[in-house]
């Protein structure tokens, strides 16, 4: 399979369209590119228009619903960079992809969840998906989501910039 | 207006003099330029020598004043942009901006105070200005700020780079 | 002292091995070179298999404790980033550095347990580890950590970049 048809494969079975418009409020970008880099604004596990993994990890959100929120938000990342880029062709190497979970008293599992992005990442991009990473707990994250995600991707030099 | 002004009209009315150096502590630097990019250390809403608005979002600092929080932190790291360029108009791109509420649990509205600090940024900079971000709610901020903020920005190319 | 010997004597101190092979889980990895930067995965005070400083800063793990977590932390940054680089002379400047201290209900002191990550960073590599920085409180952090940092990183020019 390509690329695009792991992306459209996996969007499929969480319910995510790679060709929907993804909305954002607020004077700000879910997206931008500047000469050979790409950042991703912090994406939460929104499906169409609803947020469908809230509450905190390890208390009202399973560690495993946390996973499937993980994916979603890494899924909504890949389909803003191939949205922007035409295709994921030009992708050279996610540098950084950043996991903020929402987390419970006690909950220490960031990095088991985190590993769920990291996954999605590696089966549609191989090589050019492994990252540098960091996972943390947060408090709270907007709209209660269970699970944050943004990242700063390299876009091979041949491509031609758009600043 | 220019940017200049624009900026100095702003910090006027929250009272921050954009000639002021700004005080930090420690072995780092609260701005720094390599080639065509500038950092920006996270900035807490400090006027002065005092933290303005302190306290959890949601619980003993209300939404309102977190905004205001917001907008102090963001155009504290445009003075810094602007001492270290010398103007504002060497800015190509505020490429990323990341904001930190200091929340209460329940409180999940972080993306609207981080649309005060994105609204700064489009009103001096324009388009230079639609950046990505990322907005979370952590659990303790540095003296207690209720908000902290900061900046990675990219400069214009035609513009001579110090490293 | 070389930087290299300033870094092998820190280590010992801590109990750290410039020569180990730092391990880590799940499908990303803890450093990697694009062009002229260097990523770096966020490190918790791994020392062998064992995170040795965890708990809440401010209540069952002290400020003390904490500062000795963030020695660790970016001591094992320098480590990956010696080990990547081959030693630590290609180092142009550490761009930024984000400090996240698992934090107990009402500390509010995580510069300054930044800045003994800071301090580290200034004396193993002089001017060119003066970075910018971010401190903030997190709820939890992996396996119970006091303290996790990551850090971007310039490369000189002159180098040969390897992608």
């Amino acid at each position: 399979m390509s690329q695009q048809q792991t992306l459209a494969a996996y969007c499929a079975e969480v319910g995510l369209d790679p060709a929907e418009t993804l909305k954002i409020g607020g004077q700000y970008t879910p997206v931008l590119r500047y000469d050979n880099e790409v950042f991703i604004s912090g994406q939460v596990p929104r499906v169409g228009d609803t947020v469908v993994v809230t509450g905190k990890v390890g208390d009202d959100c399973s560690e495993e619903a946390a996973c499937h929120a993980a994916r979603i938000s890494a899924l909504r990342c890949l389909i803003l960079l191939q949205q922007t880029l035409g295709s994921l062709q030009p992708v050279a190497r996610v540098l950084r992809m950043n996991v903020y979970v929402q987390s419970a008293a006690g909950f220490s599992r960031q990095s088991e969840v985190a590993n769920a992005a990291s996954e999605v990442l590696y089966r549609v991009l191989g090589e050019a998906g492994v990252h540098t990473r960091t996972s943390l707990g947060v408090y709270q994250l907007p709209k209660n989501a269970a699970v944050e995600i943004d990242m700063q991707v390299a876009v091979r030099h041949t491509d031609a910039a758009s600043a």
